[in-house]
């Protein structure tokens, strides 16, 4: 007999320990969540636009139109809080680069006169836009693309030209399908002599028919893992000619005899702000994505019953959330969701702090949220997408249907371990910066505080006495937040510095520290995000009824950092190192901390506040109905229409290919 | 400019310091290279229907029929080596489950008139079957599956029914599209007793048009992560009666008027045999998977150039299989690869001893088998699928692309993590069975010789020396391949006799033991698959050219096993622990095997012999034309079909949706 899933999900909600919405607006923020309700009405209010429950079904082509389409209305119903909405459609839109980066590229590198030109019919739909940088044989390294724009003094143009196969643009988002410009990354030649990379801006495609212009080879790259209703493209010139007008124009002019010159060369500050504002962008939305699978699993696994306990026979199965190697995986997920959606707000708040300064000429906070910003990129989305797949595996067999939810949202949300600075590379950029700063302490240069050079500092010389100390009971420490920190510090410290003395000592080059790098900058990163978390949820007022799960929270993500390569521990030099017998003892309460934070899931989850159109999913559906909803999208699957489950389809493939084989081998005597 | 891809990667092949082919029958087995030439011959001759270049751009419905129709094909062409030959196809097909599963078990609980009646037109293929165990809300714990069959004793019938939804038969293979019969699981009831679960035949749909028999409810449960050529189904009755003969007899007999008759019972050591069977197929087949993505990686690796070398402005960039980063990440997974082929070899022969001796009744040898089994399936499972992951991560933003081969590779391997015993259940199996030898083993209790055993046995009273006490010198022992086992086997009787002793004197019970029960089972296969490897490479003459690279892909496994917790090396008992300039000595020693095998990569994957129609991508092509191949593809999406690439479809989503919004929007002032 099975237990209705209906009931289970109630129960579990009516064990809250705190005001559900309350929780909802602090970790989402208010205007969020109001955003959110907005543009919720909007798609309710239009299903046969809106819906995605059919999209599970769809060719690649059936996507594409399927997103045009709603593109074109919600161009319609909106100008603003476009990403909201897809955040919920949980797609990406083919007109997205436009606004991403083909408009914010000439107003940050055109003149007046070229914004008129470009940007305004941009911002008003008359052209749509796309930004071509990587080409099919370079992507991290721009210095080596091939693409050039050689200025044609007879004509005033400018000559593009794609010298090679591997000169072809690639890769290149909303190009496949809708682009009818490009703002075009090339090599510069003026009478012979190079002059670096500088954008041009280059007609593609006919605004009347769409038809490419000539000498323009142009296309759509092919099915990806993913984000397929983005039409990523390919883009190949045979010597193209555009007004020299189009190359924009804020760091170099050409005039027309060919005079080059220099306005001003791009501050590579400022680009390290685009970047950072990039990375910031991507811890938040990965934070809204992990909370989508984390939001299934645990109400899925909550409902899903299996197997019944040792000596109760009479006792319906158990909830597979109830078996600690369930709990051991989802729940600490559940924690770093909150770490990660609380992190990106206090980023936020501190970039904002670093750009106010800016504009004050103080560009001292800018290398380390440079730095930072790489170190949560790289955690938010590693974690986010390993994540989603271990919500996947816990939720065993049906994790694997498309209905489950899962599978789409893993496909669209890898590639941010790729894009905006691999991983791998990135972990560097940290590492740099770390290294810098431990030489610049040790060698008594001038070094800013920061919340990670004052990591440094407290951590370099490390005689002094820690809150784990003389064997120190575990109990005491590992519920103390601050000596938890302290612990993530202390390791953290310990690698900086012996890479460190590797580069500065024993003349390692950094080409040959990146393995490293990845434990310097995820050290860092793990000490920063427990800071960060700390000071987010201190600003509840210390009654709140919030703050007792939230610090649950804090200590299982503090404990799965403290606890992931435990090696890390061992090896901490004597006076700042833990006995075997307290690093078992923190495991101990890792597991205990988890068991707390289980009973309070389904809650925790519901507060993420994602509405079952986010989640597209019969595991994750709210009210617990997974069976039923299975059943009827297993109906309305195309291989089954038709009246008693047979069809025209059916009909073709059983004469074609079925009925053949079973007929005609009843003569063959081979098998 | 671009380095020519081509002459990167012959020069790569100039350098093999092994003869190839002899590598490839060393660790293929002749008789699988002769099987493979066979059948590619077979397939190259009939392109038409073979080649699986389009399948990127194809809905699930033209897979289907695609696969359909090369199904039909292949049983005219052949009556064996189906397999090997959808192991280059790369996907399921539709009649797999009629052969793997439908067939065996008529074979095994079917009386001689039964075999006649299904199990003979089912080989001529007459009939198709398929097996239905799993229900909609039941799965590992098949006790508490729902659907009934009742003996009718005025009629001589069967009445099979599914009382709930949650009985509702779900995620049957070849069920959804093509069986006409399913061997299906039930709860036996006669008189009103309950018997248990038994196997009863039932015909489903007509033979005649396809269409469902009265009373069946069946179609396909809709669209998965992947494995889409696969038709899993649901299927769910509503009183349907079949003859009693139906009720497969082996174990049990109804007779005319309602006695039962418990002929045999099974012998569960039966069962015990059909599952190491099942799985010793999956490390086999996870051994040829893996293979495919890791020959992808490195060759496109080895051709893919991204910067210059720090201080070589004038060389070309370098391949990016130069990089510590990318090395420490495939070169491994290479080592593991040629590691798991070779266990899936000695396995077999294993178990084929087992089995001979089984016939002699001895059973001794099958519940190590079982545990040993158990554990393989987990490795070779996981490794391979997050192999695949890392090979594609490794490769970059093209990896992403359908066109890598890593995608539809990645999404067809993945449930073997969850099926046939999730991954996380399957190491209870394995920890139970070494906790209860270690238990036998300190109670004096008999205690069979087996590896397994023996391991116990040598580490459990750790008071000898070992080859790393004292201080070793690292250098030393680190080539030793016998004290390299030495360390993984005493680091896993350490966690054996941990976890035995929590359970034996502590009273913990083994719910509470499954996160221990991973540690224990993933040590104890990191030692058998070093130990089974190393027996493999020993049957080669000592003077063989293939030994001193095996020799190194040896100690890169068993290195990369030692030091993937460095902590469970400190925390092993002060007469068996290494010291932590040992433990940092071994990380240096491992990162100089893996710069070592990566001079042989390219060689090393060429020896797996996978044509490039097995692994269908741009990235991993023989002759290393990457580039070309990447434009051919996309050249060949649909969407650029036609001259100069416009067609009817964009005009048509041009005129619906582009281009009303760029016209609509110039009078528009809200944007």
């Amino acid at each position: 007999m099975t237990t209705n899933t209906a009931e289970s999900i109630s129960l579990e909600r009516s064990k809250a320990s705190f005001p559900i919405h309350e929780m909802e607006v602090f970790i989402n923020g208010q205007m969020y969540v109001s955003k959110r309700n907005k543009v919720l009405k909007l798609l309710r209010a239009e299903p046969h636009i809106f819906d995605q429950k059919d999209t599970y079904f769809m060719s690649r082509t059936q996507k594409l139109e399927k997103s045009l389409s709603q593109e074109k209305r919600i161009l319609e119903l909106l100008s603003t809080d476009i990403p909201v909405i897809y955040m919920i459609l949980d797609w990406p839109s083919p007109f997205e680069l436009s606004r991403l980066m083909f408009m914010p590229t000439i107003e940050q590198q055109g003149t007046e006169e070229q914004k008129k030109a470009f940007l305004e019919p941009a911002q008003k739909y008359e052209i749509i836009g796309c930004y071509a940088q990587t080409e099919m044989g370079h992507g991290s390294n721009i210095r080596s693309l091939e693409t050039t724009a050689t200025f044609v003094e007879e004509t005033d143009e400018l000559e593009i030209n794609s010298p090679t196969l591997t000169a072809t643009k690639w890769w290149i988002g909303s190009l496949g399908m809708v682009s009818t410009h490009a703002c075009l990354m090339t090599q510069l030649y003026v009478k012979g002599k190079h002059y670096g990379l500088f954008p041009v801006i280059v007609p593609i495609r006919s605004l009347k028919d769409h038809r490419p212009l000539p000498g323009v080879m142009v296309g759509d790259i092919g099915p990806k893992m993913g984000y397929n209703t983005m039409d990523n493209g390919f883009l190949r010139f045979n010597k193209v000619r555009v007004p020299r007008f189009n190359l924009l124009q804020k760091y170099i002019q050409v005039s027309r005899d060919g005079t080059v010159t220099r306005l001003s060369s791009a501050d590579p500050r400022i680009t390290y702000g685009t970047m950072v504002t990039a990375r910031a962008g991507i811890v938040n939305d990965m934070g809204k994505k992990l909370a989508k699978a984390v939001t299934i699993a645990i109400r899925y696994t909550s409902v899903r019953r299996q197997f019944k306990k040792e000596g109760e026979p009479n006792a319906p199965e158990t909830p597979v959330l109830d078996y600690d190697i369930v709990q051991y995986r989802l729940v600490p997920l559940l924690a770093k969701n909150y770490a990660m959606i609380s992190i990106s707000h206090e980023f936020m708040s501190e970039y904002a702090k670093t750009v106010s300064l800016i504009e004050q000429g103080d560009f001292s906070k800018l290398k380390e949220m440079h730095a930072i910003s790489c170190g949560l990129k790289r955690w938010s989305s590693e974690t986010t997408i390993y994540g989603i797949d271990t919500c996947r595996h816990a939720s065993g067999g049906h994790g694997y249907s498309m209905f489950s939810g899962f599978n789409d949202l893993f496909t669209t949300v890898y590639p941010n371990i790729i894009w905006e600075g691999d991983n791998y590379v990135l972990a560097k950029q940290t590492a740099m910066y770390l290294v810098k700063a431990a030489h610049a302490l040790q060698s008594n240069a001038a070094l800013e505080n920061n919340d990670s050079t004052l990591m440094i500092k407290k951590f370099f010389n490390s005689r002094q006495s820690y809150p784990w100390s003389g064997g120190a009971s575990v109990k005491e420490f590992a519920s103390n937040q601050l000596a938890l920190m302290d612990l993530l510090g202390c390791k953290a410290v310990f690698l900086v510095k012996n890479l460190s003395e590797k580069i500065h000592s024993q003349g390692q080059n950094w080409e040959d520290s990146s393995i490293q790098s990845q434990h310097v900058a995820t050290a860092h990163s793990e000490y920063i995000i427990c800071l960060y978390f700390y000071r987010h949820t201190s600003k509840l007022p210390t009654n709140s009824p919030l703050r007792a799960i939230l610090d649950v929270l804090f200590n299982i993500t503090a404990l799965s950092f403290i606890l992931r390569n435990t090696g890390e521990l061992y090896a901490l030099p004597q006076e700042s190192s833990l006995s075997r017998k307290q690093i078992i003892g923190l495991e101990e309460e890792y597991i205990k901390s988890i068991k707390a934070a289980r009973k309070q899931a389904v809650p925790l989850v519901d507060a993420f506040g994602i509405p079952d159109e986010g989640l597209n999913s019969s595991l994750g559906k709210y009210d617990g109905n997974v069976y039923e909803d299975l059943m009827e999208r297993a109906l309305s699957e195309p291989l089954n229409a038709g009246s008693s489950g047979h069809n025209q389809l059916r009909t073709e493939l059983f004469n074609n290919y079925i009925g053949p084989v079973l007929s005609n081998n009843s003569k063959s005597g081979s098998l």
